[in-house]
């Protein structure tokens, strides 16, 4: 169901740039996709455990609303929400830990380093603390390892069986490397669809937009020594959309030639 | 091959005591014994995992030795031990996370909960964030929880794989209860044995001693709300089988009565 748009720059006069990076977006559902800095061209993807898993029915009064941005949880109490004190990673490294209401929360996290090919996004070695598989072991050179973590937090009551609650949260951000401060362009990205936005930090000029399907939970600059995060602006969807006319309006204009990528609904 | 004390005090004209409250010994080979606090009479014994497992062989450059009693780190190198800044439970939390001299770490993280009735050490149930068992359906009022934390930890070098080493720790005492400040006890156990001296601490008097064959790690007070820690003092085999002889040299005269255990080498 995902429309990828390398279509869109094959038909391009793609013009390969040595100034081009790979920026990671990291969406919703799992997937991993390795964008060029420049263009917003879709390299490789990588398909992962979605970053979020926990139960979609509501039940009042041991109800959590997870945020998969950050892990950070809402409780949904007489049908008002309220902000909890901590978020998913946040739980499980406070776990084992017993609630004064007599709730415990048992938590669990899991590490995995992925090495993977820079270039087509190929996993050459997964290695964590329960194994390390190498899959290709020759031509080692030019693998990036990145780190990911799963946590996993249980909620039990004590006395009441029936009330229990769980949810999986998968994190590329654990420990990073520090933000690159010198990147040259500003991200926008739709709270709700996978529309993301460049700019030009410099000149603010759009620089390409991009449909990913899936709300983007992080954005990542893949370099030699690993992930660097970089930051994003959410933003709502009407509000992209005009801006993106009016810039694809103006590119038209002003550049006359075809936009490189269209909006759909 | 473990020789528990029972049969001592099923000899003595075994006293009931209201106060007495229930004392659990975690020892280096992971079995958690409840001992009454009046008498150091082992109630109930649960085998758990080993507190500890790492590789015994040393391999120069890159060997850790873990400290069992709080899970720190020493680096082996050039014949000289250095501690490191961090313990596994510490590495975990840190982990992804990559070293300036390319060593990758990963962690593992795994709360347990175990509802045991504590009159038996029976496991009655069993909670964790992978799943939740329980044993026992009904009588769940004598139920108390227990809750214990695996940390793993696994480091690989990007380079060279044959330069890995992995840990794992396990913990009862990641998030406790408050420490007990009204305890009219203060215990000494020994580094390298499982010697335990109990003192009244207002008379200065040896209450009890227990031998439990094995390194202790940990002692907590175990009440209707779960584990509270209880420090102790190490102390060296060779002052506490001073200290234990002194002692019961003096109760033999001053009360003409048997001592209560007997050091056994």
């Amino acid at each position: 169901m995902q429309l990828f748009l390398n279509k869109f720059f094959q038909e391009d006069d793609s013009v390969e740039d040595d100034s081009a990076e790979t920026i990671l977006v990291s969406t919703i559902d799992g997937r991993l996709r390795a964008l060029n800095s420049l263009t917003g061209e879709v390299k490789w993807t990588l398909q992962e455990e979605p970053v979020l898993r926990s139960p979609s029915a509501v039940k009042q009064g041991f109800t959590f609303l997870p945020n998969p941005i950050d892990g950070s949880l809402y409780v949904l109490k007489n049908s008002s929400l309220k902000k909890l004190p901590f978020n998913i990673p946040q739980l499980v490294h406070a776990s084992p830990c017993k609630g004064n209401d007599g709730i415990l929360y048992a938590g669990s996290k899991k590490d995995v380093w992925f090495g993977i090919d820079p270039k087509t996004g190929l996993k050459m070695e997964t290695l964590s603390s329960a194994s390390a598989d190498r899959i290709c072991p020759a031509n080692q050179k030019q693998t990036i390892f990145l780190g990911r973590t799963e946590y996993r937090v249980s909620m039990f009551d004590e006395k009441n069986r029936g009330k229990t609650w769980n949810a999986t949260f998968n994190d590329y951000s654990a420990h990073l490397l520090p933000e690159v401060n010198t990147w040259p362009f500003k991200h926008y990205a739709s709270s709700s669809h996978g529309y993301i936005l460049t700019f030009d930090k410099e000149t603010g000029e759009m620089k390409w937009e991009a449909d990913l399907k899936q709300p983007v939970v992080a954005l990542y600059l893949l370099r030699d020594d690993g992930l660097h995060k970089l930051p994003f602006e959410v933003m709502g969807k009407e509000t992209m959309e005009n801006v993106a006319k009016v810039k694809q309006r103006a590119i038209f204009i002003a550049e006359d030639r075809k936009p490189k990528n269209i909006f759909r609904n």
